[in-house]
């Protein structure tokens, strides 16, 4: 595990509260759901975007340990029989088969909650108004007209074919709103960026959020349950549109290459070139093929 | 319907999204689960405590809406098949009845953000870092030691004979969390009350609280389905743990009446003796009995 995983590990772990505390199946599950797990992507935007701007790491950890829990909830309510109903996670049964349903309901509501209770409760920017934005920035990519909407769109369009932008406009909110939080909460730890600045800073995280999809979609039809984690193929076997059965799959590579091509171009012209950005779009494209 | 509630129901109105927005299903399902019904006793207590404050009702209205996305998200919720599994809520169908189970579980999901993103967006006290502390306040009272923490608590009292210190904690939690949450963002509204007004409006809070659910539970083993807008006699069917069931009804009449008491003796000191504080105590406490 990389140094910024270790210690946003650590850091979820003094957040979430204690096995023991009352109701203790509740933070037992809580605790099962968040940790051990996942590849923390978003942390990672978060601390390259944070480092772009000198921000303190202290504050990255807060922010990245919110993105989690958010990133957490929306996989707990996503696996539910009603939604996915899917049984692996990170290699793990998934929270409702390990406890219940009721149990996972309440994980994702009280993840959400905390999220929301980290970015108040420390002090994240020298101007509390830019914190209050930083809360704003947050809710807006969950909601409605973010994340949970892009989810609605996604189970709208099981057995219906999209066209590209449609499929576009899906991942956009299911996966970049949050992806682009993520970058968007590191750069404003600290109050060094300008407009034009965090501008380049949005570019770059709405590039990568749909390459990270792609890649996904590609994932999905290309591995295995055990080198994925959680079950592969599902896609398909779901009846549910991606880049590979929009594209194809040698189409579907060109757009990920191109589109890590236009991350790092948003990039370029920030400090140190971005520093561990330009690696992280890398990264995020290149695993696994 | 009385001067706060349609001041509520509009401003909930625009801050909704409106129905033709994408995803329009999820949009129609939000407002379905919002608008229309319910008493509106969180934003009803949020006004007299923010009068007692001489906060600006147009913060008032931001908070009280926010606290209803927060209140109308744990009913849908409560009401999904894996918890309480009801078809019926002020009046109407269920949300998951009316739409679906995946739907009802984003409708939550969204206006959990919202309340969030309302909290926000909007000035809601001269000092930022003052609203902060409002985020953080409504985080703590939705999260896994607060509203979400005592629905699972709720949920594993069934079928069990609890104390009566039990059984407070439960509600303590489960509804009143969010009460003295809306009793604390009122008043915070305005920088106007220290420190002893607040933890007097918060004693206040405490025992309307606890007096509402207790107050409920005599309702649901009294009333009709029709009367109460939602499946009476719930309680007793799915062996839940009530008032009404650890005391018997006398006495939770004589506690109710208590709650009611104490309720007055916590807001006697304050500007006009709590202003419709008291009324509200009384409104909770009387109504239907």
């Amino acid at each position: 595990m990389g140094r910024v995983q270790t210690r946003v590990e650590s850091a979820l772990g003094r957040f979430l509260p204690a096995r023991d505390i009352i109701p203790e199946r509740l933070h037992q599950a809580l605790r099962y759901a968040v940790l051990g797990g996942g590849k923390r992507v978003r942390p990672l935007l978060a601390f390259a975007a944070g480092e772009v701007a000198a921000a303190d790491p202290a504050r990255l950890e807060v922010v990245a340990c919110a993105l989690e829990c958010i990133h957490a909830y929306s996989l707990v309510h996503d696996d539910l029989p009603c939604m996915d109903n899917d049984v692996l996670r990170h290699g793990k049964p998934t929270c409702h088969v390990e406890y219940d349903e009721a149990t996972a309901l309440l994980v994702g509501d009280s993840l959400q909650a905390l999220a929301f209770q980290l970015l108040a409760e420390h002090r994240l920017a020298d101007d509390p108004a830019k914190q209050l934005e930083m809360v704003r920035i947050l809710a807006s990519a969950c909601g409605s007209r973010g994340m949970a909407g892009g989810q609605a769109i996604d189970l709208a369009a099981v057995g219906k074919s999209l066209s590209l932008p449609e499929l576009e406009h899906m991942h956009m909110h299911k996966t970049g709103a949050l992806i682009r939080a993520s970058v968007a909460l590191g750069a404003r730890c600290s109050g060094a960026l300008g407009a034009q600045e965090l501008a380049s800073l949005d570019d770059y995280a709405k590039c990568v959020g749909l390459a990270f999809q792609v890649v996904d979609d590609l994932l999905d039809c290309e591995s295995s349950t055990a080198t994925l984690g959680k079950t592969a193929g599902k896609d398909a076997s779901s009846n549910k549109p991606t880049y590979v059965s929009v594209l194809g799959v040698t189409d579907a590579r060109t757009l990920a290459g191109d589109l890590r091509r236009q991350a790092h171009r948003a990039i370029a012209g920030l400090k140190d070139g971005g520093g561990r950005l330009g690696e992280l779009a890398d990264f995020i494209v290149l695993r696994n093929f």
